[in-house]
Order: structure tokens, then C-alpha cells, then sequence
């Protein structure tokens, strides 16, 4: 690998780095939903680390993490030889699934058919609560009583006024309300960071797995943290349909190394894995 | 006038007069509008008196009445000769050209097309209370924040999530809440009062203005405490068309007198004015 790559990966590892402090677990998730969320496709403790300690996580740190993930039930491990190797378990699988359509759309939502539920009944709110909990995209909360949803209204919908709908207007109270302050400056740092790297030097396995773990993970903190909503629904400045192009640009510049290439490969010399 | 003219006219006022006591001045308002709505037409006291004594009101409620419409601006008298002729004020045609399509509208809404406003803010929120306290029908309330319009939404609505829709379902507890109990008994009541009368014979200037302000009357406080919505947002049983129907087949059958005729025409006999 030439110095040029090295440094180019250096760099882009410090500048993607995540400032507010990472959880590992959740950057453990990314790594296998990106790199193994296949049946059977599973990373050793070893392989692992050698993926992740460049973004600054400790070993012992890796361990915990993987402890929680297996008491959660997003993970299973078997041992193997002198170590273990770690598996997404159904449930894990199942909910890795669930966002990858979101987290991969390489598209901006231009949806334009929606249907309206309004809720005038305990009962009606709590059908409105568990579709908006069953996933941020199903049903978009306007307000307690009222959810918006793509497609043409449901057949069916007792307790519901339901209206099937176009957008006409979109005020600056829902904009703000479904793209917090937070969020918006979360996207805009992402974009800000992903800015200056331009396009990727040839890069070895258990680097480009590094980096697309490292892309994967900030880009789902900001994707899965709004729904999926046509321009017209974004407020000024929203950086994310920016960030979509240079995160997309990136990981097809990156290919998936196999787990066999992580498996095989030599750790990372000391001076990479420092981020700056 | 035949023995079984006036006998059928008894029993008209009798089957329609209001069981729960009703409003004169309200009595007045109806007559106006409907006979006496154009600049310039009034009525005198006295011939004000022969077209509703018939309805069991008596003379000095009439009195009582006029002096509270014109302290409420509705009205207007004049003297001339020995009595006053009363009118419409500017303010009171206004109020009463308002609801004129609603009262004399024919036909069912069938309006395919409507918008939806929802706020978000406080300033939404007045907004929406002053577009609802205009008429019923240029917004009907869904709940505090949501309101449902006929037609395609308005260019701009500032601090509004604006929709295009089509109702898809109507739930019961919008049924119950737009047409409340008490309406849909009202309703009901009138219907069966209307149903056994059959067409009415030939009648004088003066029992067809009675029995139109009677109709009118009736008919007015039913079809302005709802909204004017279609088919699918009615309640079961609700009678409000086939009340429409038995309203305008009578007001058809008793053609307008004019208010000359009023004018001229000799009071009713005694026995016709008890209402039974």
C-alpha cells in the first residue's frame, strides 16, 4: 500500500471520526449489517478488532460491547479454535433488515401519493402509536391525533378518518418538528466531513472495511433519525440529499471485502490506527 | 277557500308547529328571508301579525320581538300611517344571504374534492377558528387542529400543513360529532311531521306564507347545525334528505305570496289559529 493511500485513510478516518463519543455496540451493528447480515456470515473476536481498533475503540471496549449485543439478542457467538466467532441471531438479522432499505436508498423520496389517518378515539391513537412505532417511514406524526403514510389510503381502517391526499403546503413548524436542530447540524457536520476527501485511493480489505463501517454508521445516525419525505417537506439548508451523493460516491469506491479477506488479513500498523 | 283546504292547513300547522316552544324573533328572520329579503322589502306590523299568529305566537311577542332585532341591527322599522313597516338591515340581509344556498339548496352534496388544513402553532390555530366561525361550511372541524374544506387547497395558508384529498372512510365518532344526537332526532321528527301531509291543496296568499315561514323555519334550524357533507359521512338513519325532499316538494307546492298580497289580505279565521 502506498503512503499516499495510507495517508489518504488516515485522514478520512479522523475527519469521519465521530466527535460526540461512539457506542460500540452500534458501530458493531453497523459492521454487520453492512458486512454479514447474511445467514451463517459471522466475524471472529479477532477479525473484529482488527476492523474497528483503527476508529479508536479499545479491545476490552469490543468485548463489552459484544457481551451487551448477546444479552440483547441481537447477537449469538460460537467458539472456535483459541476464540469466538460472532453471528447476527434472527432477531438481529430481522431487524438489520427492517432499515437496510432505508440506509442503502440511494434515492431522494419523491413520493407524491399519500393517505391521511386521523384519530378520534383511544383506540383509533393507539393503532396511530403502534404504526408510527412499527417504523419511522410507515407513518409520519403530524400531531397526536394525525399520520401521514405513502401510498393510497388502506381499504380498511375502522375508528380512522382517512383521506387519501396531496401535499399542497408544508409550514416551517412541521419542517423543524420532523428535522431537529440537532439532526440538521448532525447532517451538515457529515457533510462538512465527507467534503474535503474526494474520491478513495485502491485501499486493502481491512481498510475499506474500516472506512464503509465508519461511513455506514454516521450515515445511519442521520438517516434513521428522520423519515423519508419528499424536498418539499426539508428544511433550509437540510445538508442530506448532499450527504447521500458523497456517502454513496464513497462506499461504491470502497467495495465489501469478503469475511475470509477480514479473517486473513494482518492488523493495521500502529500509526494508522490512531484517529487525529 | 274549501272546508278541506283550511281543515288540511289546521292540521299542517298542528303536525309542524314546534313542540319546543319556538324563538319568535327566530319566526321573523325565517319569514324574512324568505319572502322579504330584497332592499326595500318590508312588512307591516299588521301583516306580519295575520302570517304567524296562526303559528300559536301572539301579538305582543310579536312587538317584543321586533324591538329586539332592531336593537340587535337585524332590523329597521318605519313608520307609516297608523302603523310600522319593518326591513332587513344591510347587516341583516348580509347574515341572511349567508345561509340562503344552504337553506334553499335542493340537492345532496356530492363535492368529490377537499383540502385539509392542520396547525401547528397558535397563530394556525386562530386562524382556523376564524375560518370555522365564519360558516359551517367553508371548514368543518375534525378536532381542534384539523379542519376538512370543500374544494382544491389554496394557493398560499401560511403556518398550514395544506392537503388535496379524497375521503377514503368515516369513522363513527366524526358521524356522532358532526351530526350530534339531539340534530338527528330533530330530523327525524320533522321528517315523520312532514311525511302524512301529502300535497297541499290550493291555498290563499296568506295561509301559504304562514305555512312557508312554518317550513322554513323548521327546515332552517336542521340543515344549519350541520355541515353540508356527503352521503358517506352520515350517520345511520339520518333523515336529512329525505327531509329535504318533503321540505321542497311543500315549498314548491305553496308558491310565494307577495308581500302586497300580504299586504291586502284579511285576517284568519279564529278557528284556524290555535294550533292544535
Amino acid at each position: 500500500m502506498s503512503t499516499d493511500a495510507q495517508d489518504w485513510f488516515s485522514s478520512a478516518i479522523g475527519a469521519l471520526a465521530d466527535q460526540q463519543g461512539q457506542r460500540v455496540w452500534s458501530v458493531i451493528i453497523s459492521f454487520l449489517g453492512d458486512m454479514a447480515q447474511g445467514e451463517g456470515a459471522g466475524i471472529s473476536s479477532a477479525a473484529l478488532t482488527r476492523v474497528i481498533t483503527p476508529l479508536g475503540i479499545k479491545p476490552e471496549a469490543i468485548r463489552v460491547a459484544l457481551h451487551r449485543l448477546r444479552k440483547d439478542g441481537w447477537t449469538e457467538s460460537e467458539r472456535r479454535g483459541r476464540g469466538s466467532v460472532h453471528f447476527l441471531t434472527p432477531h438481529g438479522r430481522a431487524q438489520s433488515a427492517l432499515v437496510t432499505p432505508r440506509i442503502y436508498c440511494r434515492t431522494a423520496c419523491t413520493t407524491p401519493e399519500w393517505h391521511v389517518l386521523i384519530a378520534g378515539t383511544p383506540s383509533g391513537l393507539e393503532l396511530l402509536d403502534a404504526l408510527s412505532d412499527q417504523s419511522q417511514d410507515s407513518l409520519i406524526r403530524v400531531n397526536r391525533h394525525t399520520g401521514l403514510a405513502p401510498g393510497p389510503a388502506p381499504g380498511q381502517m375502522a375508528e380512522m378518518l382517512v383521506l387519501d391526499a396531496n401535499v399542497a403546503e408544508v409550514p416551517d413548524w412541521l419542517r423543524s418538528q420532523l428535522y431537529p436542530q440537532t439532526l440538521h447540524h448532525g447532517c451538515a457536520a457529515l457533510d462538512a466531513a465527507l467534503q474535503p476527501l474526494g474520491a478513495p485511493p485502491a485501499l486493502d480489505p481491512l481498510r475499506r472495511a474500516c472506512l464503509r463501517t465508519l461511513i455506514v454508521h454516521r450515515w445511519r445516525r442521520i438517516v434513521l433519525r428522520h423519515p423519508y419525505l419528499p424536498e418539499r417537506f426539508h428544511p433550509e439548508g437540510w445538508a442530506g440529499e448532499s450527504c447521500r451523493q458523497k456517502v454513496f460516491a464513497l462506499l461504491d469506491a470502497l467495495p465489501q471485502p469478503s469475511l475470509t479477506e477480514l479473517e486473513q488479513a494482518d492488523p493495521l500498523p500502529m500509526m494508522d490506527v490512531t484517529p487525529h
